[in-house]
This record gives C-alpha cells, sequence and structure tokens, in this order.
C-alpha cells in the first residue's frame, strides 16, 4: 500500500541486514516514521506500547523478536526468556502465541549456532505469508461485495484499524478495499474513529495516502447509519477467532455487530488462519485485556502549531475503565472472511476450512 | 445539586436583576465559569454554541431569552424575531420550541408594555416547572430501580449527560441516582465518554461534585459491560420522543439500547413532558441535526501546564460526518418515566399519562 505514493510494508529488515525496522504508530496519522528496534526488549515494548499494532503485525514482529534474541543469545534458555518477554506483551491477539510457537518450534530441533539465521528466515517468511494471507482474504472477500453493492459504489463500515498497518501489507478488512480501488470499482468506507485509542484515525491515514474515499465517524455514529440504510456491508478484523466462531476484537466491534444484524446489513469478519483459536470453545473463556484509564481520560494529538500534544479530558483523578476488546457472539456474523475461502461463524464452518487444525 | 458544597442552579437570573446568569458549559470539567447573557443574540449563541446544552435547559434559556428581546423591543416583530433567531439554534430538541410556544402564547394577549414582566415571570415559572418534574421523574423511576438492585448496589449506565446541567437542576436521568444518593441507597453510575462532544466528561464532573460513585468508560465499552452482567439498568434522557414513543437522542444512544436488548437489562428513558412531541409520530421524521465535522476532528482539553488546549486527531482535510442523534425504536425502550409516572414506550402509554395532548 502506498504512503505519498511509495509501496511501503509495515515491518521489514532495516539496511542493518540485522535489525528491525517498522513504523512508530503512535506517531501517525501525524508523522511517519521509521524506526529501528535491535533487541528483543525494544521489539516487547514496542508491542506493549503500540508502537506496533495489530493482530498480525504482532505476530510478525514477535517473530522478529525472536530472531533477534536468537542473534544474542541462542540458548534454549536465552529463546525460553524471549518467548515470555515477548508472550506477556498483549494477551488478547492469538497471533502473537501463534508466531511465537511457530519460531520455537522450529528452532528447538536446531543446534544453536543455527538459530539465528533460522529464526531470520521463519520470520520473513511469516511476513511473506501475511502479505498472501491478506490478499487472498481480499479476492474471497471480493465476490461477497459485488452482490453488496449492486451495482452502486459500495459503502463499507468499519471498526478499528484493520488495514495494512495492522499486517504486513495489504490489510485484513481493507484487503478487499483496496482490491476493489485496485480494480477501478468505486467504493466508499465510513471510518470509526475507535475510542479510546483512535486506531479509526490510522484507517483514515491510510486510506486517504492510497487514494480511497472515506468520511470518518464517532463510533457512536455507526448505529445510525446502519439504520438508514447507509452501509452495504460492515467489515472489521479479528484478535481472536475462537473454535465456536465468536469474535474477539476491538472494543465496540459488538455495538456494530448488533446493528448490522437489527439493519439486516453483512456483517463480515476477516479473519486469517493465524488468528483463529480452536483451543478454546467461547469468546466468554478469552481474557480481555485492560488497559491503562490513562487512554480514557488523555488524548494525544496536534496544536495547532503543529506541536504533539496530550490533553486531559476530565479533572485529574476522574476513575475510568478501559477494557480493549469485545465479543462478537458467532450467531451475529454473517461470514469469516480466510485466506483459505469464506465460511460460516461457527465449528462446522471452520473446521470445513481447516481440518488439520480443528480437532 | 453541589458544585464544591454549593448548591446551584444551572440558570438563574443575574444579580443585576434583568440579565440572565449560566454556566459557560464549553469550559466544563475543566473549569466553572457562570457567564451574563444580556441580549437575545447572546442566548442564541450560548444554545447554538452549547454554552448551554440538554433539551430541558435549552428549552429554559429560550425562555429567558424571549424575555430579553421583550425588554428591548416588545412589539410583535420583536417577538417574532426573537423567536425565529432561538428556533433556529438547534433542530432537533423539542423542548426548544415548546418553551418559545409557550412563551410566545402567554405574551401575544398582552398590551406590549406588560410583556417584558410577564415573559421574565414566565422564564422563571418554566425554570421551577422544570426543577420539580426532575424530582418527580426521579421519585417515580426510584421504585423501577430498587427492584433492579435486588438489596445490592445499583449499577447505571448512563450515555451523554442527562443530570443536572442538562436541565436546572438534579436532571432527568440523573434525577432518580441524586435521589438514590440522597437517601443512602448505594449506586455506582458507568458514564460513558459520548463522543464527540464528551458530554459524559460533565457527566463525570457533576457526579464528582455530588459525590456520586462513577467510573468514565469510552461508548465502545458500554456493549460489553452489559454482555457480562455488570450493568443493572441503563437510563438516559431524550432530546424529543415521538408520539409513539421513539426516542431521539445523543447520537449512540440506540446502540446501548440494542445491547440492554440483548443482555435483557432495562432501557428506561428519562422524558419530561416537554420533550414529547405528539405532533410527530416516528423517529424517523424527525429532522437529525448535522453538527461541524471538526468537532470529530478535534477535541478540546487541558495540556500537562493547565492551558486550555484543542488538538487534532487526524490529519488537515480529513473528511469527517457528524449527526448529533439518533432513534431508539420504541421497540428497545423499556419504559418510559415522565413526571407523571412511568409509562409504555408506545402511543398508548403516552395518551395515559397525558390525555389532553395525545390527539
Amino acid at each position: 500500500v502506498l504512503v505519498g505514493g511509495v509501496p511501503h510494508r509495515t515491518i521489514k529488515l532495516h539496511e542493518d541486514g540485522w535489525a528491525v525496522d517498522v513504523i512508530d504508530q503512535r506517531q501517525l496519522p501525524h508523522a511517519f516514521v521509521r524506526v529501528r528496534l535491535a533487541s528483543v526488549e525494544e521489539v516487547a515494548r514496542a508491542i506493549r506500547d503500540m508502537w506496533v499494532r495489530g493482530a498480525p503485525l504482532i505476530g510478525a514482529a514477535a517473530a522478529y523478536g525472536m530472531a533477534l534474541a536468537a542473534r544474542r543469545d541462542p540458548s534454549d534458555e536465552g529463546l525460553a526468556r524471549a518467548y515470555a518477554t515477548l508472550l506477556e506483551t498483549r494477551p488478547t491477539a492469538v497471533n502473537l502465541r501463534w508466531a511465537l510457537d511457530a519460531v520455537r518450534a522450529r528452532l528447538t530441533p536446531l543446534p544453536p549456532a543455527q538459530r539465528a539465521a533460522a529464526a531470520y528466515a521463519h520470520a520473513a517468511a511469516i511476513c511473506d505469508d501475511d502479505v498472501a494471507a491478506c490478499r487472498a482474504i481480499g479476492e474471497h472477500a471480493l465476490p461477497l461485495l459485488e452482490r453488496a453493492r449492486r451495482g452502486e459504489r459500495l459503502r463499507v463500515l468499519t471498526h478499528c484499524n484493520a488495514g495494512w498497518l495492522a499486517t504486513v501489507d495489504w490489510g485484513t478488512a481493507l484487503a478487499p478495499v483496496y482490491l476493489m480501488h485496485e480494480r477501478g470499482l468505486p467504493v466508499h468506507v465510513w471510518v470509526e474513529e475507535t475510542r479510546p485509542r483512535n486506531q479509526g484515525a490510522l484507517t483514515a491515514w491510510e486510506l486517504g495516502e492510497h487514494g480511497v474515499p472515506h468520511t470518518l465517524i464517532a463510533d457512536n455514529a455507526g448505529g445510525l447509519l446502519l439504520q438508514r440504510g447507509e452501509v452495504d456491508v460492515v467489515i472489521v478484523g479479528t484478535d481472536r477467532t475462537t473454535a465456536a466462531g465468536d469474535v474477539l476484537n476491538k472494543i465496540g466491534t459488538y455495538l456494530k455487530a448488533l446493528a448490522a444484524h437489527a439493519a439486516g446489513v453483512p456483517f463480515l469478519v476477516a479473519a486469517p488462519g493465524s488468528s483463529i483459536d480452536f483451543t478454546v470453545e467461547h469468546g466468554a473463556d478469552v481474557p480481555i485485556e485492560e488497559r491503562s484509564p490513562r487512554e480514557v481520560t488523555h488524548v494525544a494529538g496536534r496544536a495547532a502549531d503543529g506541536r504533539a500534544e496530550t490533553v486531559a479530558l476530565v479533572p485529574e483523578g476522574t476513575p475510568a475503565y478501559n477494557p480493549a476488546f469485545d465479543v462478537t457472539p458467532a450467531a451475529l456474523v454473517t461470514a469469516l472472511v480466510t485466506e483459505r475461502g469464506v465460511c460460516a461463524a461457527s465449528r462446522e464452518g471452520l473446521r470445513a476450512l481447516y481440518p488439520e487444525r480443528a480437532a
């Protein structure tokens, strides 16, 4: 996807050949800054403090974190420490554990001297696979969207950022949008602000850089738009989809699933296989990350003179609560769109696509 | 309701005996500043720019605006101009038209020389009536809440600000909360931020000043709390309730009504008679005010050094859309709580309470 007319991936090997080069997403949408991460501790901080965010990108970053760790200390103890450090950064997204497990399984049988090179190769493969999976999700979603748009401009509503910034490239929920745009099919995206961290600003920014028509709205406005028939389809990503098809995604997703259901509008979840957790049956069994109340009471932006500025929205000491995800029950999900195709949000639907993983 | 231990009303005659004294709510929750409005134009600006907001308070302010106009020019033409100026400030709240019609009906039969005094008296009566109506709403809601709390601390979820700041005193949705607090009944309020204008900050502030336990959340978090059984009752206000019981209220209300319905949690609407519009059958027939996109793209707060600061949340030029209200269909409303008692959100329910107004 383009930034200032230039194609970018969110994560890559730094030009020094061993460090990791990511976008500091905390500075978006106001500044596009790539930063160099040179240790597993720096990668862990970047994940925890959301320099990188989005379930697929978190997985890719964690894989490179393991590579950095293996470069410094390829012993079993060293890798176990790195695994633990990275795993504890974010509790809800399952891609994190998935990527860590994949790298560990690849390295454990190898002699320590070969582990660093193998880890870098595997991290690179995870990135390439993610790009291919996102592109495939776009392709599989397209026929559903073609039906929804009935020859007119397709009006998409999305929550949070499940665009290329949340992945390595293309995005999950936005992959079909970028594909439509590439093929000259008219599309417009209602972008929900996504309080409290305002990832909608990332979505608006990336769509704007790529030239896709879009409009930012408060999360509260999505219900009215659905009610009024101004949305043809809701598409969101997922941080973890359970074996029964419940969807853990950014807080507020559930409310839009309810409103889409009430309006008879399809609610699609772009779910790469790496985000599906066959070890958990129901959404209620997944821990919901609670983040700092300060994300609710304060907000970062740009002052009129261009300075980055964080302002308090409420008086000092106002108590606040900040759960980061909610559960959209499978019954409210019209379809899951994976890199292997489209399926119902159900045990049967998922088993048909991932027979080797469903127990 | 108390501010810094001192009882306040949101609107009163200024100590000069003729101007109007209101709170500049744009400066809340960071600064509590009362301001003097000395002309109908100043009142109109205060309503339009939301120095005063909340359907009942808008009605009271508009009545005083008519009084200020009558003091300067009590002719029929003068009053007609003032009426038009005030009516166009906010299109959705019906209390505005209700108050203006009431004052006009009172003044029209009088000789111009008597109009100013009558207008001031009528505005004061509207304020006193509002206080009494709010208090009565609290009393009528209390039995419903007592049942909901089952002897434990009652956990209320509210959206926007329908507290004393939205009325003359007591509030509509918060009147029962203040009553419970006054009577020593344990209550806790989940306060939704209410983007884009963050009226939840007003609610958190007024509850904090009065000593009522509360916690601020992002609007997106309300669905999760309902889903998890952490809410006993949702109570909101209304800017206009139609003859069939559809509820126009702050954007995002509809989403919480859906989530409350899904969770089997009562969804109560505190609706003073002045907010019920018997001339409109359905919510879809009411115009929805669209406000400036800048309310979505920018936010005001306090910088670390205490300065008031407005920051941009997205890059300059990001398109945004900002509808201010949505429609909660009557079917999702458990009950309307009015100053005359509780009724179903239906034509029959409203007719039983307001037989003289329902055609």
